[in-house]
């Protein structure tokens, strides 16, 4: 679960003294959203997006001799291979920013990795493409209290596929739990049988 | 978990004969990249998106009259707001779009959820802002490893913020765990005394 696994290693990418038009039409072409700019190093110099990109051509100024360090970001947030997506996830929605340039300790650029690289990871890590089902269950927040609704799923000889907890209100969670089993409603029942509580915002109004 | 709890209530729309024109001014002045098409009567009736403006702009013909009803997708993929937020992830994911209508079952604008959101639940889900750390584990994949992981941290009386675990090779999978501690090297030792395998891809240079 680190950026190295999900990131894109291809990068396209471009020159500070690439044309501006070029740029223009290297992301039209190739539908990207994000431009590193390398020197011939391969060394991170800066990055332009489409966006910059649009603003540039929307100002009413010739842009024909444009050179893309004219109008790049100069110091872009960066990430390392070997930090996790976890930080990366949060880099990108912190900076509200579309995607990462992932550089080693000597800047090299190394990959890129966007907002839809996070939401494939999420998808794989959570196997939401696999068959299973997904239960929720209103735990107490206190320690052990995982343990215990883990020790049902043995009990039932089901496999977790991934847990996922969230803090709610009232000193309780919720936790959501992926099995690799289609028999929810039989699931469920067990655990309210253990005094579970499933949770059912639809029938709460919340 | 559900879309309701996530998604924007508060959605800039247009109508079916709003000019392109003024649908490309309030894209731009709300910096948004999804305008959903609703009638007088809140029902949704397609979605424009920024980029089908860019492209509708880029054709030379004359733009001036067009409506919104000539060039939006007429049956955009949608959610309701008792689907999960997986739900919606999935369908963002798969079908590579940027935002999905949500909707009543009489077709009623609810609200819109997009990329960022998913990525925002994310963050709170995982409680990725919140001070901790996080310990990636290897584990057998059979049903109770992941109860006896947890065994170790109510041990510990270590209280589990989150876990998400995914299918690795050779039988096992990786689990992450985030704690509300920040002594993360003091239990890691403690677990790999305990007979477990921390996570370490640079040291294995996978």
């Amino acid at each position: 679960m680190f950026v190295k696994n999900w990131m894109s290693e291809n990068v396209v990418t471009v020159f500070p003294d690439t044309l501006l038009s070029t740029a223009a039409d290297i992301i039209s072409t190739k539908n990207i959203k994000h431009l590193p700019v390398i020197n011939s190093g391969n060394i991170l110099k800066g990055i332009v997006t489409s966006s910059d990109i649009r603003k540039a051509f929307g100002k009413n100024t010739s842009t024909e001799n444009i050179r893309v360090d004219e109008i790049m970001s100069y110091t872009p947030i960066t990430i390392s291979e070997y930090d996790t997506l976890d930080d990366a996830l949060l880099l990108i929605y912190q900076n509200m920013i579309g995607a990462l340039p992932v550089i080693d300790s000597n800047f090299s650029l190394m990959g890129i990795i966007a907002r839809y690289d996070i939401l494939r990871a999420m998808v794989k890590i959570m196997s939401l493409e696999e068959v299973g089902s997904r239960i929720d269950v209103v735990l107490e927040d206190k320690p052990g209290m995982l343990e215990e609704l883990a020790i049902q799923f043995k009990q039932m000889d089901i496999n977790i596929i991934s847990i996922m907890t969230v803090h709610a209100e009232n000193n309780s969670r919720i936790v959501s739990v992926r099995i690799d089993s289609i028999f929810k409603k039989k699931v469920e029942n067990h655990l309210i049988s253990e005094g579970f509580k499933i949770y059912e915002p639809w029938k709460e109004g919340c």
